[in-house]
């Protein structure tokens, strides 16, 4: 069987190369289609390695000497930093080497890497940022939350139908429903570029579209992907990060007020944990940037061993469903 | 004493007149320094009144014939219904009749009365709706969470300086800080109104400005005052709504699931209540729209008497301080 052949940027995260080689060595040691290319210093990477018991043919090192610090301005950074750890890993996918890359590395490289290293799949105009959000249904797709703002109608259209076709291949759901983020439902609601938008997403057959969703609607689930422009979606999005992560701390705070309330929590641990995961925005592993001519997944810059481990393994799927095939039959000339 | 003369749209809201009416009388029998003018439909506005004992000289009923619908469009309703409980109740403001006017009916057709019934303040572009947000620390303004979108740079400037003068006065704290909504804390980042605004954000002397933030420090109390652009405000605002009720729904149901939980949950219930208080987005009673000639406070749809009757105490601070005064000499030419 062939391997789904993942570059990881071994460098890219905060807790690089420890976790990262951890989750890649995870990966292959708990899945029979995928072999790791881990990206950066060498050296570094094999003593993590050492650690960790695996079948070698499945993870091969390749040195890149550099690393793109969060602080670098992203285009000048992927322009000039030609032997770090994330471009080398994206021409590894450029040039066919492998499927996807996979980095937890700044979010602004990882973007504009995409671009310029991988390069835009013919006919798509912007790779949006697709990340799935937990929902009490269970994920919506929402995209775009990346860092192209100021999106035209045409783009939106183009994220509504890319995101369609991922949701569907991916969580395995035909007919996906595709709501555009709106201030409110009715036609005449929203900024121009909703307005401008709405008759375009309605006309376009390719996906299901059901109109206008509220920002309060996200988290039951209203529709299975989610179409806006990049400024609103990484608001939503970290938003959703910074409000749960809030709420949990200040539960636990309270909890642990007295004695009554703490003998009480030890009784609902279960419950809370429960709610705790179903709500972690970063379950899923990471976001992919849709449109390009190989995978790229984005993932969190906090990622531990189990984080790096689901997005490697995302990777599968995206393949195997023949994705980017389908994007560029549906959408691209 | 002279007293602060609040008209309030009996009709408008989901428990109306039957909320209104009973928050109305709690307002006076809890305050001296309130006089409720009670607008709407007479006869079923006097049948709730007679449940009640309140100083009959602290509350007259100005009859409305007519009632703007949630389902109406907000200009067309505002236009045609002149003998409405919300457009009636806002030409007492225009002629001084009233000091402000308290409703909880269409947000839309507040935005637009209040434009067109009250009228700007000279030299004020937009009115924002500015509702108090809770924070880790007590809570935040968040403006313009309305529906003007699509804002110049120079709104939000006033938007800045408003939310300043309406935070100072109400909360009681000096030279608050005022944050811009972005995707990034890096002064590359944003989409081009945020780059536009920055400079003259930077500029403004009668603000204490301290650049972006992001969206996942709202909760966390990043800035006293948070300035954005229509869309993304109502966006955040409708999120935190959703998520924060989503959250508790699915915490009640999972400590419901099991004996053992049911038992922690009787334990440990002070401090969920506490939690949910702290984090209940309409517990700061209405959102006031900012920079019209008198006071306009749009209250939750779904308000109860409780949160009417915290609209309607708000509105004496709003006079007390003088706070259009404020605005006045701080803006407008």
């Amino acid at each position: 069987m062939e391997k789904v052949v993942v570059a990881l940027d071994a460098m890219g995260g905060d807790y690089a190369p420890e976790q990262t080689v951890k989750g890649a060595v995870n990966a292959v040691n708990s899945s029979d289609e995928i072999k790791v290319l881990l990206v950066g210093k060498e050296e570094q990477i094999q003593k993590e390695l050492k650690k960790y018991e695996y079948d070698s043919r499945l993870i091969d090192v390749v040195n890149a000497t550099e690393i793109i610090e969060m602080g670098d301005v992203p285009t000048a950074a992927v322009k000039k930093k030609k032997d770090s750890s994330l471009v080398v890993a994206m021409k590894l996918v450029r040039d066919e080497k492998a499927d996807a890359v996979v980095s937890a590395g700044s979010t602004g490289a990882v973007l504009v890497g995409g671009q310029l290293v991988v390069g835009r799949l013919k006919g798509i105009k912007r790779p949006p940022l697709a990340p799935f959000v937990p929902t009490t249904k269970g994920f919506s797709l929402l995209l775009d939350c990346g860092a192209n703002v100021d999106a035209r109608p045409e783009h939106l259209v183009q994220f509504a139908q890319m995101g369609s076709i991922y949701f569907e291949n991916v969580i395995g759901k035909k007919n996906p429903t595709v709501g555009l983020l709106n201030i409110g439902t009715e036609e005449e609601k929203g900024n121009q570029l909703v307005k401008e938008t709405h008759p375009l997403l309605k006309e376009c057959k390719t996906i299901n579209y059901i109109g206008s969703i509220e920002s309060r609607e996200i988290v039951r689930g209203a529709a299975d992907v989610i179409v806006c422009e990049a400024f609103a979606g990484n608001i939503v999005l970290k938003f959703f990060e910074g409000l749960a992560l809030t709420l949990f701390d200040s539960l636990k705070q309270g909890l642990m007020s007295s004695l009554r309330t703490k003998i009480g929590t030890l009784l609902i641990k279960p419950a809370l944990k429960g709610l705790k995961k179903q709500f972690d925005t970063s379950s899923q592993g990471g976001a992919p940037l849709l449109g390009l001519k190989g995978l790229v997944v984005k993932a969190h810059g906090n990622s531990t061993e189990k984080e790096i481990e689901i997005a490697i393994k995302q990777c599968i799927s995206f393949k195997k469903q023949k994705i980017n095939e389908k994007i560029k039959e549906s959408i691209c000339e």
